[in-house]
């Protein structure tokens, strides 16, 4: 049985970007790799919606967040971080990691943030906010243009952790008045594992120039950029070569597919499966309204075990979703509609979950979870 | 024309590390993907010959220095950095950019560290001694068994850049006295570009542990070192899937052929390239006895250009090499023979160098190059 992978990442990956990985390396200081490479921040660019450049790193997302904070902030600055779960944490663990004075925003699980107690809460010599656009452990996102709305004209950096939504829902940094957006390779932008890619606006390249106190040098922005300033862009270290020619293939899908039309792939999936769910009697975990697109989180229902609904997904139907993390571990399970998944994936995994209820003994009608998406595919499908 | 890489990283992948490249994203934290790192884990240790564990980050091998930098040492520590050229040059701006309060001991591009100048260089404070194994650069190697022997029984962590070695060169941590070896995927290992690689002593671990003045979370030990002490080793944040499959087949590869075996190919095509360059009357950039075993520098005659030979072995005969750097630019040449590289490889390059020469009006005997390095190759053979 092929495993298909409905997981907040690593996510499927098309088997254009499988062929390009799987090739014989190429040296990073050629003309056929720089190519490459400057197709790959081209379409960045294009992904990224914004006229900034995007900058490259051979690491996971968490290194790009680590990346942004060492550029805009330097030890002892202080940043109002807005926590919505378990990676508004992590960002909060890597700012305190690195010296700074963090002011912590906690939301309750399941929520997002509010825009005006965020523009409450800023006191005086705040120089940074940050905020996680899709918060994955609990399906909720974050309203991150009207909290980038609230900031205008403030002489503060406003950091976006896009991780799990770059891709799949839309992000403006122009528009939205981000200056550093944040995100991995292998969520919504079907690029395998290992790279991070952040897009900075003037305001952010122009901080981590002045910044003198910060201790960086594998993230810093400022070689990076000086690197892609170049008639083909180059990385000051040697790149994972394979990584970016897969990934230069899998960008070009979505350039082809169209942005805007990837995005609203993405929310008709995120309908389907919400409607779907709730059409099973099942409950979803992020309050009305602020439903990620690009994983739904449901409520186990009492009675039922997270791991064996997983287990009988995995094992019966091939298909492979996440539970819950730190608290919500055994409360919910998550179902990762991003990247390189479509309306038939969707319904093969309302269908899987029903199957795994139904077989440990909870009450639902056959076949309903699955027909509701389809209508709503149906519907939206028509709107194009 | 297949082309043949003999730069110093990234070089030739086996074919059947392409393949285990190839394949759709495993998730990290499923059983199969356990498995295939924890043979690499398992398998490092072997390759490093320590009975030390070895760290795996996602990033170049300057990400892994930056590493070993910010778990030894914090900022406004004293240590003594030995640079014998570019990739010296390098690990000074990296301590520098951490915050180090660097002694930088300069040697002369071309020539190794005296081991008892070391000594002799120590102030009191020192934390730390920094030095390169195989200096890429000019293709010299430093005698770290005997600056290791030097520093035994002193307060001191000593840290050895094997990025362009390990793999190809005697490594031994134990014996050495070594605290990190830090090396990359992308050269004698035959792994793709992406991963890198730290041994860590005990002390160095404890070092780890006690340090509180240091910024760092993307590259810190301890939260490595936590992941990798489960009954499958994992790591804190999404490593790069496809590069560890590839890599676990590639360091398998290597405990097959066995390590004293891979050594001493390296070594046996490090002399056939010196004698078959001695042989056509052309002077090695390092001095005498110091030697890489992985990569060779040649001067490069009078009156012929660099980057002619260059071109000429690239688009004549497929073999790609590198020039100098800095300010070796223009000077020298440098044939890497390292890694998914044999004796067949080295005769082909000596050829074709010997080739280029010719063209560009050098005066040299057609044929003994290769027919010089080809006995030492006979003779060499004969030992095992």
């Amino acid at each position: 049985m092929n495993m298909k992978l409905m997981t907040p990442g690593p996510t499927p990956l098309p088997p254009q970007v499988v062929d390009a990985m799987g090739r014989q390396v190429l040296h990073h200081r050629t003309k056929e790799y720089g190519e490459a490479f400057d197709k790959l921040c081209k379409g960045l660019k294009y992904v990224f919606a914004a006229d900034y450049p995007v900058i490259t790193f051979t690491a996971s997302g968490t290194g790009g967040m680590e990346a942004a904070v060492v550029n805009c902030f330097s030890p002892g600055d202080r940043v109002l971080l807005i926590s919505t779960g378990v990676f508004g944490d992590r960002f909060a663990d890597i700012c305190l990691s690195m010296g700074l004075d963090v002011d912590k925003m906690d939301v309750a699980w399941g929520k997002a943030v509010q825009p005006e107690e965020v523009k409450s809460r800023l006191r005086n010599g705040v120089k940074g906010v940050i905020l996680t656009h899709n918060e994955t452990s609990t399906g909720v996102k974050n309203d991150i243009a009207a909290v980038g709305e609230a900031l205008k004209g403030m002489d503060i950096l406003y950091v976006v952790d896009a991780v799990s939504s770059l891709g799949g829902m839309e992000v403006r940094p122009e528009e939205w008045n981000i200056d550093v957006v944040v995100t991995s390779s292998q969520k919504a932008l079907m690029c395998p594992p290992g790279l991070t890619f952040l897009c900075v606006s003037p305001r952010a390249v122009e901080a981590a120039k002045r910044n003198k106190g910060s201790f960086r040098h594998y993230w810093d922005f400022r070689k990076a950029l000086d690197f892609m300033d170049r008639e083909l862009p180059e990385t000051p270290f040697t790149p994972a070569v394979n990584l970016v020619m897969a990934s230069s293939q899998a960008i070009g899908l979505i350039m082809k597919e169209g942005i805007e039309r990837v995005w609203e792939r993405h929310s008709r999936m995120a309908e389907m499966t919400r409607e779907g769910v709730k059409a099973m009697g099942l409950h979803l975990f992020a309050e009305e309204g602020s439903a990620s697109e690009t994983l739904t989180a449901i409520q186990v229902p009492e009675g039922i075990k997270a791991g064996d609904i997983r287990k009988h997904m995995e094992q019966r139907h091939g298909i492979i979703i996440a539970g819950g993390n730190k608290s919500l571990k055994g409360k919910i399970i998550r179902i990762a509609h991003m990247g390189y998944i479509f309306e038939e994936d969707v319904l093969d995994a309302l269908n899987a979950l029903e199957d795994a209820l139904i077989s440990y003994g909870y009450g639902l009608e056959k076949g309903r979870a699955w027909e509701t998406a389809r209508q709503v595919w149906d519907r939206r499908r028509e709107k194009i």
